[in-house]
């Protein structure tokens, strides 16, 4: 229980597998490499942190076959978000039981679709998808999304998803009337949760609405915890045992004698330190004779994958193919003709005084929330390639 | 000369073709819908507010391979940000001659692609890209771009693109030494500007580099204005040949004796009108009980097609299948399971009372910057395709 979220000689190993396969197969920059081995550690120790939780992995974070497949194998669950998602899931080895259409804004026919495919759990947070998965998925499960402030993460999730805890109590029992099982109540505490303890409140809520409907007598049984465990970018997390160990006590605390079955859904967690974006340096330039910094132009920018680096919420660490010199203050921007295409102006970055153009710039813990993210065909520069590493 | 940006008339009509078109195929929602006549409208609006002005088409606004030759055919040129741009314009009818290779940003064998495939006009704002330019392309025409102050822009280009104009003038120095035509001074005014003085300054600027490399004897000749010419949206802005007028009045004013060779690279105008996203509301729902509005969930959102509505920097007008009832206030979000899917929170909607899932949601004049920048499949979505009437 001692594996952190950054285990460095892990990382370490992973990144030389990463490059033995970079100087191998020296594939098109920019690409994404997905070291397999980090996947299946990651998970493993989420899983050790919290043993009595099963774990969904949210394939939106990294929906790379092998990734799924990996996962399926060491007995992961999957959060899906679309019908393409449980396409995936169940052609990578996932049995249909073990899947969550966790994604609250469904159209009703996609609903049809995933009863039709054998899914038989489902995120409701509205009357409307309520109705719709009782007309569409009759008798499947359902779990109620509350609305939570969520501090201490990198992106709150604001009001877009879920429901007043009062009306999720409300829909739990529709539910029950429409002949689904009101299983219980999920929550998201924003991604990227620094604050091991920022699971507590909503917890609390839940709770609440559980216990009030236990007493009335419906059968509910389950805490979705949603995602939100971090990963390790330039800023370090606590690691998972601190998270296991404070939600599993916040659980006890809230809940009481009555001990739900409990479901969390990470993704970023699982995936982001197993990848490595690398990216070729295309242009080192000042603007002026007066400029102290340069700008340094990658060819993956926020519209080829970094979509994360909007407001610099995410700060890679990067390395680069002439680390060891000197360094200076750069600004660092992507390759497209669009201004916003700029990834690091206020996060301070040194990189190589003798950086140039054709040197390699490597983003490190990147597998999450970037290949999947990139534009099809912006400024006419391809989406994202993945390649994984065993 | 009193065509405007929004003919009310043109574009009643143009959305009548669309709806017809969605009426009788019937394209998986959510799509994009080109009226190709809208497309040459424009052009020809912007060729004669600007009538000894070169027009190069800024591909990257809609790549649809319908629209470059739509282009092609009127005698359109074309501004290009990649290898992908210049294959996409050659092999809809332009000639190699008629492209401009304007993204500073360019790996050298870019460039000798874009040679071998006869481009011969460049835009450099950098030392290392002159000297790429002069090795891998020579003999080519180079335009320097000098950053500028834009105001009056809704997408102010910062800094990323350009060098100060002394940077510029000795680059295209440089260029003459290098072997190369250093051909003028390109720059940027900023995206949708609303202003059509906002070129005057910037012009100012490069009409002071150009004279000066003039009097020493280097035979500089063109003025490159950029992108910026606006579109309607919900805001109209000023008609065509009020920017005719003011742009041609700078160039007189600040160039003095010396009729300068023009080109204009707009984007934005010649296309956002032509376009409608026809979108399926998925989901109408309250958080709570005490909400006041509603929360819209379509099935297009800012990772399928709708990024500049980042900020809720371009907003759309929106149509909808029950329009004409009473209406009330809305949240306007995407179908993903990000939380920063959220179109519109700030900007004012107000949609009708009985609007339901299975509803179409329209959003006009959406041609530019939507179909090429979706995300290859986020959260399984897949991008957003695009379908052309005649």
């Amino acid at each position: 229980m001692t594996k952190s979220f950054a285990d460095d000689n892990r990382l370490h190993e992973a990144t030389a597998r990463i490059r033995r396969f970079l100087d191998h197969d020296r594939p098109d920059t920019p690409c994404l490499v997905i070291d397999l081995p980090t996947v299946r550690d990651r998970f493993t120790a989420i899983r050790e942190a919290l043993p009595r939780v099963a774990v969904f992995y949210a394939v939106k974070a990294n929906p790379a076959p092998e990734v799924v497949e990996l996962l399926a194998a060491e007995g992961s669950c999957f959060d899906v978000a679309s019908p393409a998602e449980i396409d995936l899931c169940l052609a990578r080895g996932a049995a249909p039981g073990a899947i969550s259409y966790s994604n609250p804004i469904k159209k009703a026919r996609d609903i049809a679709y995933a009863f039709g495919r054998g899914v038989r759990l489902f995120v409701s947070d509205s009357e409307q998808d309520v109705r719709a998965v009782a007309e569409h998925a009759p008798g499947s499960s359902v779990l109620l999304r509350i609305v939570v402030e969520s501090r201490g993460s990198t992106y709150p999730f604001g009001k877009k998803f879920g429901c007043a805890p009062e009306m999720a109590a409300d829909l739990l029992r529709l539910a029950a009337e429409l002949g689904l099982a009101p299983l219980g109540v999920a929550f998201h505490a924003g991604s990227q949760q620094l604050d091991p303890t920022g699971w507590d409140g909503a917890i609390a809520d839940a709770a609440e609405v559980v216990l009030k409907l236990r007493a009335e007598g419906l059968p509910v049984t389950t805490l979705n915890l949603g995602g939100g465990l971090p990963a390790a970018y330039l800023e370090r997390p606590p690691a998972p045992a601190e998270y296991g160990a404070a939600i599993t006590a916040a659980i006890e605390r809230h809940f009481g004698d009555f001990t739900p079955r409990v479901m969390i859904e990470p993704g970023r967690a699982v995936v982001a330190e197993s990848g490595l974006i690398r990216s070729e340096v295309v242009l080192v330039a000042k603007k002026s004779y007066t400029d102290e910094q340069r700008w340094v132009f990658l060819d993956v920018g926020r519209y080829g994958g970094l979509a994360e680096t909007e407001g610099e919420a995410i700060a890679y660490p990067l390395e680069t193919s002439r680390d060891g010199g000197p360094t200076g203050p750069v600004v660092i921007a992507g390759p497209t003709c669009d201004a916003d295409d700029v990834l690091y102006q206020h996060t301070v970055y040194e990189l190589p005084l003798d950086l140039r153009a054709g040197d390699f710039v490597d983003l490190l813990r990147a597998g999450a929330y970037t290949a999947s993210y990139s534009s099809v065909a912006f400024n006419g520069f391809p989406p994202l390639a993945t390649h994984c590493v065993r």
